[in-house]
């Protein structure tokens, strides 16, 4: 019988530019690190902050474009500026809100661009950079600081403590999209290392010849919603361990959360 | 701190149309009842059988507009009729799939039709035709046929059992759902009683004239994903038991998986 489960970490303080996000995580788990069977679901705000991905409005001057939008939209022509910089395409530009195609290739609103609460007034928080490689960082990190387990079976721990074909856990990092045509926002894999970001039943399913819905689960995706529900908007948890994803967890890095993007030539909704 | 448990249920059978749903959930639980702070989550496959919501291709003739949508995407026009019977309205029939905006307001592939494994070749397994009604229906049954708890503090059973104030567990029904920009499909919540479908922030924000994004989070949606995610997919567990949601379960049914709908007016991808 399958199960899911996912705790929140309590903990985890205001993460400033380069700061040890592994570190900070394995403090908040009073250094017993995460499982290789576990997935550690890391809201982006914190890694983007660690990475320095951040906008000081005062450093931005809005060009024409922006001027024009802010302007039509009666939001501030600096933060456009920076939407825009964030984006290789603007989708809509409708109900006060900015679709954005952001360079990564995410369609979602004002290309992942945040305010911060802590960063101070004024301080806009970006998508990391490449959000597959944070994950991947991050994943090697935690493996690094884990003690080793014993060694099994004559195969000795490598140098630095790494054991061979120890995955460590999987990593994800997460952020909030709205749906195009479903009210309200959920959490989805931006980043992610060590998981399979999708399930593929396509070929497995028994051929009636009559198969109408692909069978093509989206489960890191699903993974992120998940591990937004354990924490309370409010309690400031950025970190979340889900238990139960087994199945899905790879020693290898794998494809990372980009392939979850359905690429230009498929969009029917550009 | 947080947390999130789902654990999925063995052992429900093959449903037929007239089957009570809740009672062989019941069943499956070993009569001890889901609880009070415990969402049920429902496949809707197994709900559209109890409620007779298939079809058998054998009675359907094609008309023209499906004739024609067929010879173009290759599949049976028979099909495609079904599709058109469920749809207000064909968003996109690209890439061998027809988006549609079923009569309930669901954008998604094929309007929620699927092939039946079990009910026979030629079967056609449609969304209920109010998925609201039938999670409230599910959940007064599921509350008639739990024993009821011992009357504290003067308060008696009422008649049949029920308990006031006693509003059982939230019931969920779901559908798996594709999204326009992102690989693979997530299971979604379609009908819903007894728990909040949204959790709005979006007031409770403190007001530093800078928030981009809206806080207002599909909850429902993502407790479907964490569902999904507690069973393997070729294991037949159409309900899922989910903890630690009690901050959005509600004595009241509620507003239902409707209030998830983006109005069409505010429909910026039709």
């Amino acid at each position: 019988v399958g199960w899911l489960s996912a705790r929140a970490l309590s903990g985890i303080p205001e993460v400033r530019a380069g700061d040890d996000v592994a570190a900070l995580i394995l403090r908040a788990l009073g250094g017993d690190p995460p499982g290789e069977d576990e997935v550690v679901s890391i809201a982006h705000t914190i890694i983007s902050k660690a990475e320095g991905a951040v906008v000081s409005l005062d450093q931005v001057s809005a060009g024409e474009r922006a001027l024009e939008l802010g302007a039509l939209q009666g939001r501030d022509p600096r933060v456009i500026q920076v939407v825009l910089d964030q984006s290789q395409e603007i989708l809509r530009a409708q109900n006060g809100v900015l679709i954005s195609r952001t360079h990564h290739g995410f369609v979602c609103a004002n290309a992942g661009v945040d305010a911060s609460n802590a960063a101070g007034p004024g301080t806009l928080v970006l998508l990391p950079r490449d959000p597959d490689a944070s994950a991947r960082r991050i994943r090697a990190r935690l493996r690094g600081l884990s003690p080793s387990p014993p060694a099994a079976g004559g195969s000795g721990a490598g140098p630095g403590g790494e054991v061979p074909g120890h995955g460590g856990p999987a990593v994800m990092v997460t952020d909030t999209f709205g749906r195009a045509w479903r009210h309200g926002q959920t959490d989805i894999a931006i980043g992610l290392a060590g998981m399979a970001p999708l399930d593929d039943w396509r070929g497995r399913t028994d051929a009636e010849g009559l198969e109408l819905r692909a069978t093509w689960l989206a489960v890191a995706d699903a993974a992120a919603g998940a591990a937004d529900l354990a924490r309370e908007k409010d309690s400031r948890e950025p970190v979340v361990v889900i238990g139960g994803l087994q199945r899905f967890i790879t020693d290898e890095d794998g494809p990372g959360a980009l392939a979850l993007l359905r690429p230009l030539d498929e969009d029917l909704f550009r």
